[in-house]
């Protein structure tokens, strides 16, 4: 991301004095978000961004190289949220691996049909980022992966599962719901046949329980 | 789909006297498949089709009542061939369901991917199909999951798998390899991450031998 030199310097009185920079960080963030939903991230311009907030363009610039930047810190605050709930069911006490499966794999459908019909607009951002592969959505798709692994790890570790591999297992489990949790596939395929949610978990649950003796 | 007056009386003189109707439309739809790979479903006219076959278009309407007829039409000509496949692949002699399973799998994943690199503009044909949901398209699902539910089925008979309801279990099975059959999948978003497809078949086939004795 290049400047203009005439950009520069920055009208640093525009920014609160006493403001520490992740605050302002978090106000851009939170204004751009709120134009994403509204208008869309593609017809968002960081003048609006900056022109709402009082600031100038080249001051947004200071805390986020360019508006890709911006789209990026976007959907990870979007995919924080879920993310964070599913953290909290892979160790939440009191529940079975089954059960922590269960819950996470309906809490990440549940997410996306929401956020389709509810934030149509930030849905869309989240299909482009998985489109084009943003860093912050393979981060997103790596830390849901991370908790599912938790969860199968800790169920083979009490005896609830019996699986070789716990990673690659997690990895089967994760990609076997694509058609619950992906972007593209709620929003633009949801008449394709699929089972209910809570068939296609029996389903699953049932390979990580392992083979029965065979007859 | 209406044809202008003035194109009617089709030019009868124009097929072949000799020809029976099915050779006719068998005719049109390898000449359109042929246009739909080299230029694309979209820009390609039944005038184009008519032209190659020296017909006139209202003749080629006798045929097929509308462009989106033989679209519908060429899309089940290019699924019906791994159809056949996975139908021979369901009943063939010396297989274990297992096996069965395993090799139906593969040959969908290599059907897709195949086209996606050797025939990009059928497979955008087939996205389309898939996207807009067209009666070719879901009539090749249909069959597909028949195909796993016959499958599913014969092993829960012979005793190979420990299924309560082999139609609901077949769906899961279905919907669990959307990553790795979807066309949509498959072209755009390759670079999301998937365990190798027998690392997938192994995972679902435990699913299929039932949970083994709590511990």
């Amino acid at each position: 991301m290049t400047i203009d030199a005439d950009q520069v310097p920055v009208r640093v009185q525009e920014l609160r004095p006493e403001e520490p920079a992740p605050t302002t960080r978090c106000r851009i963030l939170a204004t751009a978000e709120q134009f994403f939903r509204d208008i869309g991230y593609q017809k968002t311009t960081v003048a609006d961004i900056a022109k709402t907030l009082r600031m100038s363009p080249a001051n947004v610039y200071r805390f986020f190289e360019s508006k890709k930047a911006i789209n990026e810190a976007v959907v990870e605050r979007v995919t924080r949220e879920v993310e964070a709930l599913i953290a909290g069911i892979a160790v939440a006490p009191g529940l079975s691996a089954d059960q922590r499966i269960a819950e996470i794999i309906r809490e990440l459908h549940r997410d996306c049909i929401e956020r389709c019909s509810d934030n149509p607009r930030i849905h869309e951002m989240v299909e482009a980022a998985m489109s084009e592969s943003w860093d912050a959505c393979r981060h997103h798709i790596d830390r849901i992966g991370k908790a599912l692994e938790r969860v199968v790890t800790e169920g083979v570790r009490s005896g609830e599962f019996q699986v070789e591999d716990p990673a690659t297992t997690a990895a089967c489990l994760h990609v076997a719901i694509t058609r619950y949790c992906h972007p593209v596939l709620v929003s633009q395929y949801s008449n394709a046949p699929a089972p209910p949610i809570d068939a296609m978990i029996a389903f699953l649950l049932r390979a990580l329980h392992g083979p029965a003796e065979r007859s």
